[in-house]
């Protein structure tokens, strides 16, 4: 951060925002400028809100999704089918499936994938209350559910092995071209993929 | 904001990240899944900090800088000459001009440049703390470092007119080409009066 700012107060608020992602100095400059040329009640209200999303936010007690509630919306919801669990990476991935409207049953959420570079075994996930889930709930489908990564596909590996005393139906996403993508933006491999795995035409 | 999170605490924060400006909805969104990522303390130092500035900041009582106390450390600085004032449109004028490190003087800050089109007259602005500085300060230039912008422009001239009563060398930055950049880079508006005001090659 430049020292020539003429306020400690401002200089440490924008550092506070520059430790966000993708927020560099210059933007967080901007954005304590802007709060500052809003009313006290609406910078309150900003700082507030945040604090109370991160103190009060919790866990679900079921699939591991970030909840309101001891038990999460999704979980909660009747509506939703019990007999298929899809087994995401993050809470992001939830979001990004919900997005989708394509899913109508319930998440596991891993709180991460198995990666030996990062120091992440499988014990730092969310494993056992998965498979307290399939000893308790009649679940017939699990979707795996993560990014085509060397994480990914080693995540899935691994559960794909331990799931294999239950008797599920283990799926995963298709894997093929991008739609609405030009055929000649898809990268080699996935291009390569998805000549190999050709469905029929129907 | 789309309403598929199962958390309306995270909704929240991400409606509050996206009401700055610059920021949409899903970099709001990647924001408050960062914060809600970091430790309870670090989330609450980050929205402690930028209230506290919203609260504690203050504005200088001599020239309207922003200032952690009642008179800025650019006013209280014994270093910065008196004799030179340079008025500006806000506080991020201010910031330029110092990283500049080329004005020793001091600032007025207007608070913002007449302009009838958004209904701001000349009695919104900070005019006569500064004719009340002209009268008590050893004053001698007064630099009206504006935006070359219709308001700029405005807000200059009423200031010159209304200045011709002291007896002040009144001067504004020189217009001309941008340095470091190339000459087809800049409007022709600017390239064309660069030619017309050229100067002696020295």
């Amino acid at each position: 951060m430049e020292n020539n700012l003429s306020s400690k107060l401002l200089e440490s608020a924008a550092e506070e925002f520059s430790k966000l992602p993708g927020i560099g100095s210059k933007t967080a400059l901007r954005l304590s400028l802007y709060l500052l040329s809003r009313s006290e009640e609406e910078v309150k209200q900003f700082a507030e809100t945040i604090k109370e999303m991160r103190e009060k936010i919790q866990r679900c007690r079921v699939c591991r999704n970030i909840s309101d509630t001891e038990t999460c919306s999704i979980c909660a919801d009747l509506r939703r089918e019990t007999e298929t669990i899809c087994v995401i990476e993050n809470i992001q991935d939830v979001i990004a499936i919900e997005k989708t409207g394509q899913f109508r049953g319930r998440y596991h959420v891993l709180g991460g994938l198995i990666s030996p570079m990062d120091g992440i075994g499988a014990d730092e996930l969310e494993i056992g209350s998965l498979l307290h889930r399939l000893r308790t709930e009649p679940v017939k489908e699990i979707i795996l559910a993560f990014s085509t990564t060397p994480e990914g596909d080693t995540t899935a590996f691994y559960l794909f092995r331990k799931l294999r005393e239950f008797n599920l139906r283990i799926t995963t996403p298709a894997k093929g071209l991008s739609v609405g993508g030009e055929l000649e933006y898809n990268d080699a491999v996935t291009l390569g993929r998805s000549i190999q795995n050709r469905i029929d035409f129907q």
